[in-house]
């Protein structure tokens, strides 16, 4: 591994892989070689039509295959939020409808929801899943909320803010077996922290609906991101926001796509596809799902343990990490001072709001260097 | 004017400015700039925050000048049809209330207003412009269709198929002064033909939504536009689609932001705001929004008078074109396959389903010896 290959980890010592990854300078190579070839053979007409539907067919075969499912179920989006909102806005909402959510989600996601309540009358409930971090059972703590009106449970695969990996396939198979359902209960999966850190089977998670973005944990650029909707789920998932690429063109009434492509709008950034697809190519080069993930997993294991050692520090997690995501409080200090004190000193991670915290993240290409410098400038400003 | 600022134009004759401009080599530097600045900053980090507020800002201010608003009134968006989403999907449907709708609209546009139908019980008027190209008072035909329930009348300011550039001060009085409405009906405006090809100065419109892209007229990147919302009707639109950058984050509570940023969702690919900002100031040094359109309209002149000359084309047009799209039938040919024939003749043009046409688009900088050999092309081929 070449670390010469992301431009952004030449000048500093970077921990925000869950805010936003470094784009290999293959993904921006890729770029610029994409926005080349289409000015050179359009940049529209007949030849660029056709560009534009091979790129986009490439790149929901390149997520679907990491994903382990197929590019049928994948419809690309500018980012996470747009897939889950997608989601949320695309159920049949009836007044008396509710929806569990993690008391752990992402402030625009909660507000997304909110709006859909006051739209249609539905009722939120949450669940307390922060304090699962490090004793109780997750399962158990989505399924005591559910009620016979619950449509849709929202919830995190890794929890943005602690770093937790829920078990998904369980709590899912739990939600299934919930008996005084009215209805069939939908699971959206905020898949931001997730995708590109752990080794994913989608389809054996049992969830519907799973958003994510491609310049976290893949590394590739902002503005791509998609959403799996599970073949089952789809035709209970109707498209809000709706262009042309929505539309089948080969028959004569512009019916919608029978597929996940239905959820696509309009014209996009296309060059960047290309992008995308570079950055997860470099993983695959390196190393399988599995072998990335168990890296990840271990360099966060060194930085908890080494954060551990520092008496001012307190790491939420009381047992090793099982992502990425380490986060940390600082008894003395105020921590949106010493982010910014870190980021000065060319240490760069990032404050969390609930619980109040820092958070680091390691990636498969993060050095025990770079983790025991980052160690030696905490014990010098705390 | 140097024509080489314009990569895709030293390879071919150019005439789908109203499917996609060419990007100026400026802009495709200050993309590439814009991604280099944020790897060095970040990708994620305070300075990278700021970064993305002031470059978001800039543009917003730089396309509410051409505009003649302000910043506050502008949301950015990825393209012309998720902008008219917002301005459908925001407003508070009650079973019954009804859509005045062009036959002139674009498919996706209309597919997502049926959906919205569907789902709120609305009913869609549709009022035929399409046959006032040449004769009739297109203030009449939409006004006579108004009615009671009409909530929104939804219409292009250039007609995407036809070239027709509609009086919209004229036919928004025209609305304003419908004695019978039982509410204040709204207009929203497809301005996908519009921005970058007339002057414009939106607030003497009296229109409410005005959604528009910044990778046609105005030549930018693909996959950046933006939606005007009249200050007076942002009260009456809801956001849809939300996400962490329609919260005001400087309030604990995280409310919705008061101005139309509201209506922005979540990460975009932000390097992209430069190379837009880029292409626009390249116009903006060429000459004044009024003598683009000027020369816009007169090189749009020369070619509908140099395609009257041909026996066996008819533009739809029966007296010189006001806009830059020049729509006309070839007797003899199947449009498509022409059109085919001419890309490979290195003339890029496309056709139109309804009614059944060809589109031929000439910007400021066509020249009429590009003109010429299409003529001499078309004359070869029919």
């Amino acid at each position: 591994m070449n670390r010469h290959q992301f431009p952004a980890l030449t000048n500093k010592a970077y921990f925000n892989y869950g805010g936003q990854g470094p784009m290999p300078q293959a993904a921006l190579d890729a770029i610029l070689a994409g926005y080349q070839q289409i000015q050179s053979a359009g940049p529209f007409g007949l030849k660029t039509s056709e560009l534009v539907v091979r790129e986009s067919n490439l790149t929901r075969q390149a997520i679907a295959l990491d994903l382990g499912v197929t590019a049928q179920s994948i419809a690309l989006t500018e980012n996470v939020t747009v897939g889950c909102n997608i989601a949320l806005w695309g159920l049949d909402w009836q007044p008396g409808d509710r929806i569990l959510l993690s008391d752990c989600e992402h402030p625009g996601v909660i507000a997304s929801i909110q709006e859909i309540c006051r739209r249609f009358q539905v009722i939120v409930d949450i669940f307390p899943i922060q304090a699962t971090l490090n004793t109780g059972d997750p399962v158990a703590v989505v399924t005591a909320q559910l009620k016979p009106q619950t449509r849709l449970v929202v919830l995190s695969h890794v929890l943005w803010n602690t770093g937790q990996v829920l078990p998904l396939a369980e709590i899912s198979a739990g939600i299934r077996q919930y008996p005084d359902a009215d209805r069939q209960i939908r699971i959206l999966v905020d898949a931001a922290q997730s995708v590109g850190l752990l080794p994913l089977k989608l389809d054996e998670l049992g969830i519907d609906f799973y958003a994510f973005t491609g310049h976290k944990w893949w590394c590739g650029p902002e503005g791509v991101g998609g959403l799996y909707i599970h073949p089952n789920a789809m035709n209970s998932l109707a498209p809000t926001f709706i262009g042309w690429r929505s539309l089948d063109y080969s028959q004569p009434d512009l019916p919608l796509i029978g597929d996940a492509r239905r959820y696509e709008v309009a014209t996009s950034a296309y060059p960047l596809y290309a992008g995308l697809r570079a950055a997860i190519k470099i993983h695959q080069d390196w190393g399988s799902a599995i072998d990335r993930a168990t890296k990840i997993v271990s360099l966060a294991t060194y930085l908890w343990e080494s954060l551990q050692r520092l008496p001012e520090i307190k790491c939420l997690n009381h047992t090793a990490p099982r992502s990425g995501l380490v986060s940390f409080q600082v008894g003395s200090r105020n921590h949106g001072k010493l982010v910014q004190s870190l980021e000065q000193a060319g240490f760069y991670l990032r404050t969390i709001v609930d619980p109040d915290c820092i958070r680091a993240c390691t990636h498969y290409f993060t050095t025990t260097a770079e983790i025991d410098e980052l160690v030696q400038c905490l014990t010098k400003l705390t």
